[in-house]
């Protein structure tokens, strides 16, 4: 959208623009006149301050989880510019060790400059245009808020909705494709709230036999579950920083797939959004030259980068079943409490496990002794399962067997088992 | 929005949800069978990079400039939770001292978790419906961006237009509202993009007088520039955190004061952005209890937190005091070199300089030499003044005499003065 599109005609600021030249005012402080008296401060919320001291905490629930010290090393390397060569090679790598990560080849591989809710919006608004009918699997929080945000961009918004705890068939889906014919298929492959693996085969086919895009949530997934864009056939995926890639919060995985990319080229409204603008972000990660967009928060990226390079140091193989082993160990404690996993074992996360609350048992007070007691942190259920499960997340730097050994015993002294 | 106001009717869909129970697939290393074998990886862009090694730049371009020392040391506290009282502090903290740096009494003044930019797209998608009339002080680049972000927001953009250096005077503005009678007024205090200073005198008078709101970016004036959101009548602002506060980029300053609270809270569409939606950011930020909306991203937040305690140590009019100080040993330096600042004295900003490029010298070869001969960054003009200007930043903890005189002798051996 230029400029000159949509300001009003030029002939009526013309005479505005003729008006005498603005009368000289001193500025406040030029020619040696300023001194602190100049300016009358008002200091009520000028609060006295000390040194941040937040608590060691040992984050086991559902996000944000600990990041590997090395990540705070390369966290706090010298700042640089935003379009610095040193920087865009920073870029660069983000992008490539993403697209291992993933394992996809997409060119439009890029990391928001926001939280993993950003990327989702970030997703949406690129793909779904006014009037486009996005069906949402609906199987927890997360899935919600897929619904809320792809209404706010003027979808068309159809619900498949399953119980807190439940994954969808592929004849579900398939039977709601049918009714519905969406241009956007969303799914949440590992969602937060309940702990469940969403399996994914089939519904590629099913998207191209539609002419619909798959849109895909791997907050809790990347870079600790199986995880596949180009072979599944996912078009749009997003991702968080802060769960199974073990990096600081506020940046964002964004992928889109050559379907995706065609969709958003051929839009018929413009993008309702700058800061997530495809168009204008893609130009500032591989445009020639690269564009501005925003000032990239660079130290995010060093740390991002450093995440990414822990994944490609481990091998993603390595890392899904250091995920899956350390998950297993900790479901093998859980049984030996009398404790169940609310999510059947066959779509049950190794990223994120949903604990049932004991009948009897007041489930904010045991996560409350746990922080206070322990300064381990587990999540409370939300949704539908508040009250009803504990999450225990088990992600990336924090998928170890002395974070399950910790819990595991502190659990059981809270507990009394 | 609530979920089953926009989900379809719940009776097509009972049918589905009385399918017989997904059938049981075998999780991928569920009982032990898997091994690394189980997985077929793509390793084409598993790259093997050494420990990230940017160069210590000094940044002295329009932004980011260098964050205080003490900075990175506080980012690097410990990861909290996002609902974690510790957290908590920290963000009344931050609200508390961002209040102080901009001399508000604003209830709702926050930080968004992403960069400026993020922020001023917060601001007009929370304060403009379809069809407001949108006045937009258009002299220089980040005008022009107001006005695409306006529009994306379905506001009728209008523009008032100054060449690039200049600044409007209050009878342009009263003339423009009277023609357009906006129900948002929004300029640039401080325009990254020229260097100049836009005096905001009178403006809340005349927003009052028609019922509209003045919007202002405060980006590169907030720590660094005279600045008084309740007594200047400012309705809603935003920042950044790179540069006159010295944090790094990442998380943004916004605040809303009762007037565009009230325009808010009456809107007749819903705000069509999630993650940088007031409501649901004001719950997060102060409901009872606090809400989830997303990870904040509690390093940044560490990080600004310590910025905003610098300015509260060092206190704000001297702080100002600096800022104007330093920038005129800069200009005087200047003057001795035969160089020419862009913007005259009465409306030049300290926090950043525009400096006319001399006839026949290439721009962008003497700061390419700047950067890679003395590690020096500063930036290029931008639009109407690419290539005619430098743009040289003194901003937060890099408004400080070692910096000029590095910056003054390292221009002076590239030109050859």
């Amino acid at each position: 959208m230029a400029l000159d599109d949509i300001c009003s005609p030029r002939g009526e600021f013309n005479a505005i623009m003729m008006l005498p030249p603005p009368a000289p005012v001193p500025p406040v402080g030029a020619e040696g006149i300023m001194s602190t008296n100049t300016f009358s401060i008002n200091n009520d919320h000028r609060l006295d301050l000390p040194t941040l001291d937040t608590p060691p905490r040992i984050l086991l629930g559902a996000g944000p989880s600990n990041s590997h010290p090395r990540v705070f090393s390369a966290m706090i390397a010298p700042t640089v510019g935003y379009l610095d060569s040193a920087f865009i090679q920073v870029m660069d790598e983000v992008a490539e060790l993403l697209r291992y990560a993933w394992q996809t080849d997409n060119e439009y591989t890029v990391v928001v400059s926001g939280t993993g809710t950003s990327a989702m919006e970030a997703a949406f608004a690129n793909v779904v245009e006014p009037g486009d009918r996005v069906l949402v699997g609906v199987a927890g929080y997360f899935g919600r808020r897929m619904v809320d945000i792809a209404g706010r961009y003027g979808g068309d918004v159809r619900c498949i909705e399953a119980v807190w705890g439940e994954a969808f068939t592929l004849d579900e889906i398939r039977q709601a494709m049918e009714i519905h014919r969406p241009q956007v298929l969303a799914v949440v492959h590992a969602e937060t709230s309940t702990g469940v693996r969403q399996p994914l085969d089939g519904l590629a086919g099913l998207c191209r036999e539609h002419d619909c895009l798959l849109l895909v949530d791997t907050v809790t997934s990347l870079g600790g579950v199986p995880l596949y864009i180009d072979d599944w056939g996912i078009d749009v995926a997003y991702s968080g920083s802060q769960k199974c890639l073990s990096a600081p919060s506020g940046v964002a995985p964004l992928t889109f797939g050559p379907r995706a990319m065609a969709k958003i080229n051929h839009r018929q409204t413009p993008i309702a959004n700058f800061y997530m603008n495809a168009e204008l972000l893609g130009k500032y990660w591989s445009g020639s030259p690269r564009g501005y967009h925003h000032t990239a928060p660079a130290h995010l990226f060093y740390a991002m980068r450093e995440g990414l390079r822990l994944v490609a140091e481990e091998g993603l193989a390595e890392r899904w079943l250091r995920h899956q082993s350390v998950a297993e160990t900790f479901w093998a404690g859980l049984a030996e409490m009398g404790l169940t996993p609310h999510v059947a074992l066959e779509y049950r996360l190794p990223s994120l496990t949903t604990v049932r609350v004991p009948a009897g048992v007041d489930a904010g007070a045991v996560a409350r002794r746990l922080l206070n007691e322990y300064n381990v942190e587990i999540s409370g259920g939300l949704g539908d399962l508040a009250g009803k499960v504990w999450r225990v997340g088990l992600m990336g730097y924090n998928a170890r067997r002395e974070n399950v050994a910790v819990l595991l015993r502190a659990l059981a002294e809270v507990l009394g088992r």
